[in-house]
């Protein structure tokens, strides 16, 4: 079983209300990969420029993550986002955007990459997100996307989307998405594009899940320590199709919860520490230790009075 | 097992994308009785004006609940609140508040209503709170509360949850009593002053439960259709403290998920139509079919493949 991720890779400096980083490892196919990698073998497709180095080629193949696909352009720099975070940590607020190589990035696939099982297309311009598809070979692919994408390329969004399986994205952008204000009706409008899950993110309040089987819904794992919100959505995406990918079969309803479940346990590790800080030392039975934590928390099923 | 509530009782008029109503049976004691008649007997505590004639009486008493402690105002008028909700229902805009008879309210309880086992104080003053709660016999004493109470009678806010078991507020409100921004923390931060259980009501999210042995979240129930969310966390409280005013012990861990199960049914039926009209029809067996379906929504425990 194997997963390919496109996306962006990227140095973010990040400033929250509980530490600054000037340039740390970033971008969403980077966090992704990350998460994914605990459960399934990756592969990364992305550009990067020459200040990428051993040092961050190691740390992604640290978690067994397969950089091959990763494409370094001569006198290139790095895609660089600069943000910082209120008090409350709910907004992320740009300071600066510098594309560098992401800006004239066109995603070419290997063999392997191409014939990946599964296929991540996290938040890019939805034409590439469909060149992509159009490459690959997976049997089950899910797209990320954003508001930009919504307000300049709807058409293309909505045409990448009827080629995935699946769609995650902010529960606000659903709703965008659709002209629906009631998520539920807004799930089911994107589902009648061609998806059959739509996981909308919910930030700290966790995430839904709708299929035409069912609704289903996680919270998100309380922690009172937060420091860095950057990439919880990418570790939630990587930990739902890197254990979707780990399967041997179709995915199920009970395979797509247990996917919510490890989704939302690796974007709850991602934003203990700054950037990939605190993932990049987890280990997998952390990982299942506190999916067995979440499971108990929403559970309802001891024997009632 | 009885229960008493106080709070208030009111004429609305409510507009909300869908529809209309000039005036309407509301305010928080009634949609707490009426959800928590399904599961106890229920003494209301609240003033009315002559206004509130037997048509009004019929609604609450044909739900069961005990009406003779409201308190019928000689010449008064019965508190009046006009809002409206815009497309995304999602904030309540208030357009005109009469408080009539209810500004002078100066609750009186029987011996019934103080012998009663559990004691609800809707959102009134926390003054008025507190004299209620020293009149109260209540094993089991618990609190809804507002912005505007934490903002200008803190300290007697504060003295009012330092003498309940239980505080049921809005998630905003937990962060700005305790000025803390994070949920867990700020939940600890009321559990501090005395109660053992706080439920942050977080909207079309659903609501979280916090104690000291543990957390506990469920998911607003999905609905495609809702009309008028008015009233929807007093529906909640009463499903909650219903359910728990209706066992014949203290309740554990176990039964305050139960009861926030059956907050969140009560919920979801108030939407689904006007004021009180979805929960005038509703039936036991109606709560009990949904409790179901929330139950399977959010399992995690069939068998993992």
């Amino acid at each position: 079983m194997s997963l390919t991720v496109v996306g962006s890779i990227a140095f973010d400096a990040v400033s929250t209300p509980f530490g600054v980083r000037e340039k740390m490892l970033g971008g969403s196919a980077v966090h992704f990969s990350l998460a994914a990698g605990f459960f399934t073998e990756v592969r990364v497709v992305g550009p990067v420029g020459e200040d990428f180095g051993p040092e961050e080629f190691a740390i992604l193949e640290g978690r067994g993550v397969n950089t091959s696909d990763i494409e370094r352009v001569p006198g290139g720099e790095t895609f660089f986002w600069q943000g910082h975070y209120e008090y409350d940590l709910n907004t992320a607020h740009t300071d600066e955007t510098r594309l560098n190589v992401f800006g004239d990035f066109e995603p070419k696939l290997s063999e392997d990459s191409k014939n990946a099982e599964t296929l991540f297309l996290a938040n890019i311009q939805p034409d590439l997100q469909r060149q992509v598809r159009a490459q690959s070979q997976a049997r089950f692919a899910a797209l990320d996307s954003m508001n930009l994408w919504i307000e300049t390329a709807k058409d293309s969004l909505e045409a990448a989307i009827s080629e995935v399986d699946c769609v995650l994205i902010n529960d606000a952008e659903v709703r965008q998405l659709t002209g629906e204000s009631n998520l539920a009706r807004a799930a089911r409008a994107v589902m009648d594009l061609g998806p059959r899950a739509v996981v909308a993110k919910q930030g700290e309040y966790g995430a839904a899940l709708f299929t035409p089987e069912g609704f289903f819904a996680l919270p998100g794992f309380p922690l009172e320590d937060v420091q860095d919100p950057t990439g919880a959505g990418d570790s939630f995406a990587g930990g739902f199709l890197g254990y979707l990918s780990g399967l041997d079969d179709e995915p199920d309803q009970m395979d797509l919860r247990r996917a919510m479940g490890y989704g939302t346990v690796l974007a709850s590790f991602n934003v203990e520490e700054f950037g990939t800080e605190r993932v990049t030392r987890l280990t997998r039975e952390e990982i299942d230790a506190r999916f067995e934590l979440l499971r108990e928390m929403i559970s309802l099923e001891l024997t009632p009075r």
